[in-house]
């Protein structure tokens, strides 16, 4: 018995970082950078002014005052987005924009709001620091430094950094391809006709959405039958991929193959079972360098177990650095698994998930809450999401590791 | 003088919830529900057994011990996926399967583990309640019954579920159009050469990052001249969109055309000014349906002014229920604003941007740690995210409504 940060350790052990890609900027979005981003050019680039106002020689000011202004002969303009070749002399001025170059000779910039104009002169009856109103040459970054690192990852914010550095591409960590199957002759989906004896194989549109919200790229395999061969046949196909989830057939019962259909194929098993209910019967191995995680069939137990187990690792292939927390950021899904074990779920009272070592995690209430709108949860009276999540709060795992 | 919190409500008045569209089941996610799920089978949809065992009549049960167990004639087997026609009576047992169909005259299921198989015949020695090891039709979910409301947000919880009930395809909230635009002469972009007068304008693409961010559609026009009669003709351009952002060249300076352009485009201003340091310069309106943000040019102040007045609206128009809590979910925003002001941001100690009613609230250290890895912020001696909070924590906002 380990704990479950015990089991997750195992997992990202024997979990690659992927390789990097080169994508166009806005795509970058919530991936993590591949590469330092060193400065090229001082940012700004040149002294420029900080606002609206006159570009002077600080010198011209000396000893003004309310009775004694400064009279400043305007000699030209410095607009945002020109050059500036006017050069400021003792007593002169240029008109500047925010974002102007300062023009050769001029060290201070007054504002605008300082100033009046009088004919072709600037008046000004207030000193100033020398220096102030400039942005300085490389006052926000300088040639040379690290903008951001190897590992970062890329809110809106880097994109702006980005593109202020002029990178049009980046490069990022790849995503993994996620292949998924779901196993069971009782699964029917879409295509087929509801029948009573059929159940809808929503594990795979549960998990191809929790691999999306992960970053990851999910490949829907479907359904495959219990039949030894085509289980081989479909997972052989799936092992391009870089993660392999099936959920179903898990368990030891007569009919659960997919043991035998990993085994077949020479899974390196890590671990075949968990002491966790719901999802006592997770397997975890690798086929060559595809990650294999065999979930159980039902929709609360392979959806928590995703969360446990496999996001960390999905996370850790696209270059997360802090997986454990960044895994354990979805709060959503205690109270998702509470919901979603109300939509369908074994009956553990009646010792559905048979040799289950610890009590039922998931809360078995009826009543099925908006998750949006508080309103509605108070129209229906029902249980408001902190009540449903009590009996998961406390949560206590462990991992029983293979014998190999 | 008004709060954050009324300015924002503000805009949420005069936002609207856009229309639904119908979308194939896996897009739904991350949206909100535009539709009540109604029940339309029993889940499950008829008596099945919540483990492997065998489905016998309780009654042949009575009585048993260590010493004189029941030994019932297995007379068939219930597989999962496939109906059953068995009739169990008295002393007689089924085979069944985890998921398979009760067999008519049974009420119990007894799991393998408390069983032994002799001949064609099952041994038992430990009673059972009725009803035991069964699912009951409708037990998860009754025929009739709403299964999520409309407003409910789509998380990969709901996927599974509607998947559940069968639905393909889902109605959810339309996502807004959203077009973005720079303004200023000092712009830059990618494919234009660099100079030292010239500036990139990464608002665009940090701006347009934070629509895809909220869930929107961006619709990226780019940097428009300094020039009223291009600024109208991009503006009318962009009024197919639901909400067009602007930056740059909303403060009053002698270039600052964007208050003459949206005037003359008949924009009824609701307010065009705030005083809040960044962001001052924040202008909103409506032309026709079109939703009107102008916002500074300064990155952070672009940046944070999208976070407080334009995402919740975003939202609202998506069809969030909870807009404000949604709205503020967004913790990374001030540490990214504190980062981002590094990368590039007005000298505010030297007065940059003009007028402003308060202290900056934008820290400028000047070390760029890594967002990601611990080690690497560790390594780089720099200020952690924490720090570079403080100043921005405690937030002081105002609006100035617009006399009209």
């Amino acid at each position: 018995m380990i704990d479950i940060a015990k089991s997750q350790r195992l997992i990202l052990e024997a979990t690659p970082v992927l390789g990097r890609e080169s994508v166009p900027l806005i795509d970058a979005l919530k991936r993590v950078l591949a590469q330092d981003i060193v400065v090229t050019e001082d940012i700004p680039a040149a002294n420029i002014s900080a606002l609206d106002g006159y570009a002077v020689q600080q010198a011209s000011l000396r000893g003004i005052s309310k009775q004694d202004p400064a009279r400043l002969k305007i000699i030209g303009e410095s607009p945002a987005g020109k050059p500036c070749d006017a050069v400021v002399g003792v007593d002169e001025a240029v008109r500047i924009m925010t974002g102007g170059m300062m023009p050769e000779g001029a060290d201070t910039v007054i504002k605008t709001e300082n100033t009046m104009e009088d004919g072709g002169y600037m008046i000004c009856h207030s000193a100033q620091k020398r220096g102030s109103g400039i942005r300085v040459r490389g006052e926000s970054l300088k040639k040379g430094e690290i903008a951001l690192y190897t590992g970062d990852i890329i809110r809106p914010l880097e994109i702006g950094a980005l593109a202020k550095l002029r990178h049009a591409y980046v490069y990022v960590y790849r995503k993994p391809l996620v292949a998924i199957l779901a196993t069971g002759d009782e699964l029917t989906d879409f295509h087929e006709p509801a029948t009573p004896w059929k159940t809808m194989c929503s594990n795979l549109y549960a998990l191809a959405a929790q691999v999306i919200d992960a970053g990851a790229i999910p490949l829907c395999l479907g359904i495959v039958q219990d039949n030894l061969k085509s289980q081989q046949e479909v997972l052989s196909e799936a092992l391009r991929a870089d993660v392999i989830i099936t959920s179903g057939g898990s368990s030891k019962g007569k009919y659960d193959l997919v043991h035998k259909a990993f085994a077949a194929l020479g899974m390196k098993t890590k671990f075949s079972s968990i002491f966790v209910k719901p999802g006592k019967p997770t397997i975890f191995g690798t086929i060559k360098n595809s990650m294999i995680f065999g979930l159980p069939g039902n929709s609360t137990a392979a959806m928590l177990s995703f969360e446990q187990f496999i996001r960390p690792a999905l996370l850790k292939m696209m270059g997360h650095p802090n997986v454990s927390s960044a895994s354990c950021g979805n709060d959503d899904m205690q109270y998702q698994s509470a919901l979603f074990s109300q939509i369908d779920s074994f009956n553990y009272e009646q010792g559905g998930n048979k040799e289950h070592q610890m009590p039922s995690l998931v809360p078995l209430g009826r009543t099925l809450p908006g998750n949006g709108s508080h309103l509605i949860k108070q129209k229906q009276g029902a249980k408001t999401a902190p009540d449903l999540l009590k009996p998961i709060a406390g949560k206590t795992f462990g991992v029983k590791i293979a014998a190999h």
